[in-house]
């Protein structure tokens, strides 16, 4: 976390913080009348782009800078600013931060760097810096930052290099992005294809005024339609989380692209702005939860967001692509494509085929649609009517124009906005042409549309308009409802803290409804004779201590125990064994009935995630569950569906369904454990370390399934 | 297969190849003052790209176009020219063809379509018109091309759009393509970004010329140092993957997108250019065997085919990747991307990290490098000390820089490209940006260096740098050697065609010196006895029937028989199945040993590629080989080495080294029992169309293989 805990005391804030990011006064720091200089770009951004309100240069040494009365200092300044931008050497921060609140500044906004980032010094100097400004109701975006870019108020508050770009209109995009340089290079990226943004807002260390702060304001802020989050670590989790499904609420998509996804990304973010990520896995699964859209790539993202502000959304997910193209061979690839985006082609109604039919021969009624084979050749005509067919056909959800180098490039290109604005679908349209396709790419920004330089952008926005229509039809799910005899009393008797035997951990289970196999712990032979003989041959004996994990790893299990004489012989061994592994450790050993007829093998599993609290996971046991990581985590608790869905997600889901000749498993078992094991995460909440269920055998269809072994640990 | 089968005569060809690439003389048919038509394109581009030979007009109603000399038609000719483009309406093509084949035209670039791809009707003029030329020994490009550019010999005979950009100077990128508008946009995009090229060739329907006449061409051609090419479908497969082999061995990479990995693709294809693809996987294999990249899009083909034209290729497939960037956001999303492109960052060497420590804190010495945390700030001085210490580090194959928005973009820019020439491993410069990165493109073209606008771009590129390493690499590796008792004689007594019994097809193992069970063939209970003892008990029976494909789900299959009475009643139960099964078939019951103590199974199989002939594939065995996919696939025969590296390829390929207590399967018996199955596969050729080896059981290292179960199918 960037961010040192600060004491805020109780001072208000100066201004709220609508006006921080669209102010009606600012001073910028260090003006100068070279762009060269931070503070040159500051104020050529600003009256570039029109700021509309009072705009302040401070420099000692000069009387005006770009034709604007300057002050020698935020102290002269005849009445106090709504915002000050401060772009000065480190070395200078504090004392300028220290005169700014003096001089009633609402707000600064800190682009100065090598501040926590940098070390403990940076960190100590960044509290020292927060002090001051809280303690005077001052607030403060950055340190490290790149500052505020508002069209919708002309306020460009902004060194970002991105600002030499022309005529941001205001849109529907609003971004807040842990790093500025990035939130310039995709508002750049994305500005010259004609997206629009409402708010860009780069946080940087977050030393004050975070993530989540700015994100409130965006959920409510009218000119924001979607939100794009870049992020390196949070500081509110869940303050996040509820935000997310306000958003949701609001009809306001939130796509996000988050480091840490491999080890090397984590130490990469944290180089950057100091952030400390949570897992990864476990914030995946609270956007999936919440029906926020993770991406992996900053590009998509910003061409997701203003698919999702300019063109409908779709109306469902999983529904299919039509393909429409100028060039066959392009669009043999795209297709080729479509599934490793986790799309497919659409299957064309017979009223579609019936229109395809009056322009093409009849081997070619089927998509691809290829213009290049209408029997009298392209035409616009034939265009509006296949297009107008596909939105019109009840198996397509969107459509993808790939289009090549061709004589007719800018006027079919021309066609397709009122062609689309017709239906209620959305459009994808690709240039995939270098500078010889800029005139349709013009045609496109003339007419407002959305176009795609790459083929494989369109299929990477057109996932992200799936998930955020899974999203959204996830919404009106109604939230998970504690099944009967799920806790939620615990076990007396745990220990506070520490490993768990599995006689333990299963009275756990056992607690919220999770058949268990029947046992007894036995302390001498004859006991685990006795406890034999009441549970029924065969049974299996296991060696109980504390200070063993892997008991199999280590001999203590002993399987399909006939008779007395075997499990004396068991006792015997496991409890030598025992005596080697974990000298004195030993509690003695558990006689367990042997579950059989299994159909197949689960993991189920809890963990408590630093950020986002309890989750649950499932896996197919066996090695393979390490090997392949099919694994579905999901934030506790889980509905009965959702637990389902997990289990659907997995790719060895047909193993559970019944592959050549294996009967079906009990999912419908499976799902019920996997929703019981997640109220017991979600009530004993950060006391339960982690808990294993391994493996969970499903019986066949409709017959049940039981906890054969299981491992816990608790924190106090 | 575009072509229809045409009896070629023996009248030998007006010209050469070379001559048709590079024409001395050109008639464009239907020539025009008017752009917008496209002999009036034709002859625009040659003009506009300064084509220094003959161009004679053909329009029976101008006397000249564009300031030359026009003819009314190819008969008036007063003497033959090399080439003759017609872009006629295919109502005119025969008659076009008759006459520039008594006009003593040497070839003829047919643009015109709707030939074969367009149905039954097409494809019989198309076959009409390649007799008539090759009659005459005049040579066809297409027809359904876009014809021919060629910067080297300022040739660009084509209509293609892709020709409005400008200076089209000859570097050493060749393409071939089957879509000639797809070649056009791949030309026009990579023009834009610097890149050069020798010669695209549209090949369309490949009707008379064909990929791998052209592809002969590029492979002798001095200009040509790449090669990149878009395949629907081959023509001649061998003679296909024996050029790919004289391309590796003539230092030419060679770059491939492929239509039809999926099956809507293969379909697009046909639909295309009439093409009827092969076996996507056995092409995929034939690629990897000889060294060739296999790519999923154009977009990274000519990316990667313009890197290697213009930057080092990588010293040794497998190292590293260096990272230096402006941006801590824009790295660590890219970092995280790194793993999904089978990429790893590198280990920084001692030395590397002393250069590092001259510029950065403590703190920030390794991977990725951020200029915006050096002590001093960004700077040349740095950066140059950076990349040299990357350069010379011995774990780091190339470097990636990703840039973002930033004050000094194209001065920073403009340092890569002496620096990079400075070492000898590729920079892979990444300007994120829209237009206002356009100055550091301009700067990185100015210098003749490529650059990416995504870092995806740059990843891609970096992935297929890697195939084209390993290609390299596996270059040098003797051929595959027949080991001892591997055939090839065949067991006599087979059935010529159809399936064989498990016996049959065990026998054929047997003689390739794959071990299988011992086993023996009973037609009553009282000879399955005696086989039992003869064998030794345990055994297995199974019923035996040519007409019964998987004999387990049937009930016909016995195991774990340890006495005579056993024997005898499953002999009564699996015939009285069998007789159920398929009435009348049984053949008797086989009787076997009982394969014990496997670690491992494996599924071992020999296909016949339509294409590319005997193949043979691996995978684990059970269930999850279906629902995985987890298969490898390689044309027989293979190498020892090969086949280690196929079983290295499996995901699942540590279940097979030994996971979390299970022992390590003999990995050296599954790869001969594998190359043996090849040497089986490559004998028989196309008369063995299958087979099976479901499973070969892996006992223990050292403890060798057993084909449990076989079945095959042949074919006369």
């Amino acid at each position: 976390m960037t961010s040192v805990p600060v004491p805020e005391g109780h001072v208000p804030d100066r201004i709220p913080l609508a006006r921080i990011v669209g102010p009606r006064s600012v001073a910028v720091v260090g003006a100068s009348e070279d762009v060269g200089k931070f503070g040159g770009r500051v104020i050529h951004y600003l009256i570039k782009h029109g700021f509309p309100g009072r705009l302040v240069p401070i420099n000692p040494n000069r009387p005006a800078i770009r034709g604007l009365p300057a002050f020698p200092s935020l102290a002269a300044l005849p009445e106090p600013v709504d915002v000050a931008i401060l772009a000065v050497p480190v070395a200078h921060l504090e004392a300028q931060i220290t005169e700014a609140a003096a001089a009633g500044v609402g707000a600064c906004i800190v682009i100065t760097a090598k501040l926590a980032e940098s070390g403990p010094e940076g960190a100590a100097l960044q509290e020292r810096v927060v002090r001051i400004a809280r303690g005077a109701g001052m607030r403060l975006v950055g340190p490290n930052c790149l500052g505020i870019f508002n069209p919708v108020d002309r306020a460009m508050l902004s060194s970002s290099l991105a600002l030499e770009g022309e005529g941001f209109a205001p849109g529907g995009i609003g971004v807040i992005s842990q790093s500025g340089a990035l939130m310039g290079t995709l508002v750049s990226l994305a500005h010259d294809h004609g997206a629009r943004f409402s708010r860009c807002i780069s946080v940087g260390n977050q030393a004050d005024l975070e993530l989540c702060d700015f994100l409130d304001y965006l959920i409510a802020d009218e000119a924001t339609r979607v939100i794009a989050l870049y992020i390196e670590g949070l500081r509110s989790p869940e303050r996040f989380r509820a935000q997310l499904r306000q958003a949701r609420a609001a009809g306001k998509p939130v796509l996000i692209v988050k480091a840490g996804r491999s080890e090397a990304g984590v130490q990469a973010a944290r180089s950057h702005t100091a952030s400390l990520a949570g897992s990864y896995e476990a914030f995946a699964a609270v956007c999936r939860d919440v029906g926020a859209v993770l991406l992996d790539d900053w590009v998509p993202m910003v061409l997701a967001a203003d698919a999702l502000d300019r063109l409908p959304r779709l109306k469902a997910p999983g529904r299919g692509v039509a393909v429409l193209a100028s060039s066959g061979g392009s669009t043999a690839i795209l297709v080729d494509q479509l599934p490793d985006a986790g799309l497919r082609l659409a299957t064309l109604s017979e009223a579609t085929k019936a229109v395809l039919a009056e322009w093409l021969p009849p081997t070619h009624l089927h998509l691809p649609v290829d213009t290049g084979n209408f029997r009298e050749g392209t035409s616009a005509a034939g265009i509006n009517a296949v297009v107008r067919a596909f939105a019109a056909d009840p198996d397509i959800g969107s459509i993808v124009v790939p289009m090549t180098t061709s004589p007719r490039m800018a006027a079919n290109a021309a066609l397709m906005p009122p062609l689309a604005r017709e239906g209620d679908i959305p459009l994808l349209y690709v240039m995939g042409a270098g500078a010889v396709g800029d005139e349709a790419r013009a045609a496109m920004r003339a007419a407002d549309f959305p176009y795609y330089d790459r083929a494989s952008d369109a299929l990477a926005v057109l996932r992200a308009l799936e998930a955020e229509a899974e999203g959204r039809a996830r919404a009106g799910v109604p939230p998970p409802e504690r099944p009967a005899g799920a806790g939620p009393a615990i076990p007396e008797g745990l220990p506070d803290e520490g490993m768990l035997t599995e006689a333990e951990a299963k009275r756990l289970l056992a607690a919220y409804g999770i058949p268990t196999t029947r046992e007894r712990l036995a302390t001498d032979a004859e006991a685990a004779v006795r406890a034999a003989e009441a549970i029924g041959y065969p049974v299996v004996l296991k060696g109980v201590s504390r200070a063993v994990v892997h008991k199999s790893d280590l001999g203590l299990v002993r399987l399909g125990l006939a008779d007395a004489a075997a499990v004396r012989a068991a006792f015997a061994e496991v409890a030598a064994a025992l005596d080697r592994a974990a000298p004195g450790g030993m509690e003695g050993c558990l006689v367990q009935e042997m579950a059989q007829g299994g159909a197949a093998e689960l993991i189920l599993g809890a963990r408590h995630d630093p950020d986002f609290g309890p989750m649950v996971l499932v896996g197919l046991g066996g090695v393979l569950v390490e090997l392949l990581r099919d694994v579905q985590i999901a934030p506790a608790p889980v509905s009965l569906a959702d637990a389902e869905a997990m289990l659907r997600r997995l790719r060895l889901w047909p193993v559970l369904t019944g592959v050549r000749g294996r009967p079906p498993a009990d999912v419908a078992a499976a799902a019920e454990a996997l929703v019981r094991l997640s109220w017991l995460a979600a009530d004993l909440g950060p006391r339960l370390a982690e808990l294993d269920v391994n493996p969970l055998i499903l019986r066949g269809a409709g017959q049940g399934s039981i906890a054969v072994d299981a491992r816990a640990v608790l924190r106090k």
